[in-house]
């Protein structure tokens, strides 16, 4: 506490990302990267670019990326909008979108970021219960709002709500901007982008560090109508010209041109979930339905917190949230076969 | 605009950054960017870093680079905040510390993010106009405030204010945060770091952009006591985990390790200086004296527009700004001796 601060950051409660242990010999299964490394062409690409030309400011407007982006979703280049991290991205979003004098909407288990964006821009919020399957019921959200968010899958279920669920709400809420925050959408879910051309108030962001395996390049993305992306590019510009550096901007555009990498690896993140699924019911866990490169499960008999701990003596990390509803749950990120042999070892019998 | 907006986005007026063209053979003139590459000991550690680890996220800390801002400048690691250029930094830095009842007070003349920083945010301000000569009066600034920021050397005209001139302003304000915003200071100006020990009001931002030839990796910092650290820290919390990538980590650390690259080049780009402000002076040239990597200056028969025009023309471009008080002026990035002689022999005869 400082007499220099502004009133507000007194009483900010910033957003606590899982630990990025310095220990390299840990199994990391808690924060969701992809066990496999980016794509060749992608680490080709911004080798071409490690050259003398860093000393230059990148395209502020990121019009390579856009357009691989553009092309990939087969959508126009104006509805694109590049940030940061997906979390640039959504923090733009509820700066220049959110604030309202209704509440925002958003599932009362969700993805923690969306309650401290709340506060950092003094925006009302209204969170929604999921239902008892943790699952998010459409017909909720159809009341008086400023606005609605939720990840799709869900994070940290790892939900997945079917894309006719998806425009039922837009459908329900059409004075409110619906944000679809898709950061794992590759892993079995359909992307709304499809939806974008009929919906002008849906926007659906998504990142690379997920499914393109490109966490530690920083590179997130939103797509909708051009008069949302205005406001963003509006906001963005306003805070920082150039946001995506030059790195990232080759790296991610290649990223998205490989779609054979792309696939390939999804599918064995896929199957892999698949099979520690089964080995954990078979440990007696009760595991949510996951569209995700993680699942979230309980086990009856056992308290999540002792597991994780347990888990983390033998070297391997999971996340655990203690949050009302979930807290005797643990989220685990789909790892290399190995990584997730030695999750089932270190469990042990239970 | 589009009735899904928050109101104020409807009235933001964004930072327009000056041109980066796509075309190759421009002698680029006009974003004060270095003209020599980065130290090829940063371009190594990126190198090193550009591997299948790209799909873990960074250290949201950034320690490495912090501590290796730490060692050059000879303080706690405690008093270094990072950002994705220090665009970034300025953004938290005016969310964090500069909303207050009082206005801001920056010169009147000066970088042009700061009234738009002030429209994100909603901060009052008082812009203190420069003396005759453009230059910082100290004692404008001794009155009611909400914090003070100036560019040292100033932007866009390159005067740089002496240290014992900015502890004075320290000692005439201890209940304001100062910000002194270095962008330019190797180039000939001094730093404020050596007093961050002794005022606890003083925050110090500097890019990597400039004197360290990394545009286009993105990294900004700032350095001031701890309790100023903090407020920036909760902010960025709250805004995004991990705005600098991996890339961008290594690469900025070790440029801050090769000390003499760095004294060279900055060297280099002086001389270059000292050499272009005497030939515009031979052609009747006023120019104001430049601590920074780029000259201000104006002609008394020769209208700027008119002269940028016509330096486009011959594919030189230097920035003007369509200003008060300064409209008259050309600001001028150093180049290479060749691109300086480029924009030389494109003046011609006046």
């Amino acid at each position: 506490m400082s007499k220099f601060w502004s009133p507000f950051v007194k009483n900010l409660v910033p957003y606590v990302p899982g630990e990025q242990p310095k220990l390299t010999k840990l199994v990391k299964l808690n924060t969701n990267e992809n066990p496999y490394g980016p794509s060749p062409k992608a680490l080709a690409a911004m080798q071409a670019e490690l050259n003398d030309n860093l000393r230059l400011y990148p395209d502020p407007n990121s019009d390579l990326l856009k357009q691989a982006v553009a092309k990939y979703y087969g959508v126009d280049a104006s509805k694109v909008f590049l940030g940061n991290g997906s979390d640039e991205v959504l923090a733009h979003i509820f700066h220049g979108l959110f604030q309202h004098d209704l509440p925002l909407l958003f599932p009362d288990i969700s993805y923690s970021f969306y309650p401290v964006y709340c506060g950092l821009y003094g925006i009302k919020s209204d969170p929604v219960p999921l239902d008892e399957q943790f699952q998010i019921r459409v017909a909720d959200y159809a009341k008086p709002n400023g606005g609605i968010i939720f990840p799709n899958p869900n994070a940290p279920t790892g939900c997945v709500l079917a894309l006719d669920a998806v425009e039922q709400l837009l459908k329900a809420c059409p004075d409110s901007v619906v944000v679809v925050d898709e950061a794992y959408i590759d892993f079995g879910g359909e992307t709304a982008i499809s939806l974008v051309d009929r919906y002008p108030n849906l926007l659906v962001t998504q990142t690379l560090s997920k499914s393109r395996s490109l966490a530690g390049l920083r590179v997130g993305l939103a797509v909708g109508h051009p008069d949302l992306i205005e406001a963003l590019e509006r906001v963005k510009n306003s805070f920082n010209s150039y946001p995506l550096d030059r790195l990232a901007i080759v790296g991610a555009a290649a990223a998205f041109e490989d779609r054979e990498y792309f696939e390939k690896t999804c599918q064995l993140v896929i199957d892999s979930r698949e099979k520690v699924v089964a080995q954990l019911q078979g440990k007696g866990f009760e595991v949510l339905p996951s569209a995700a490169n993680f699942i979230f499960a309980r086990h009856p008999r056992h308290d999540a917190a002792g597991l994780a701990a347990k888990l983390r003596e033998q070297g391997v990390i999971v996340r655990h949230f203690k949050q009302e509803r979930i807290a005797q749950f643990l989220r685990i990120s789909i790892g290399t076969p190995e990584q997730n042999q030695a999750l089932v070892d270190g469990l042990g019998d239970l």
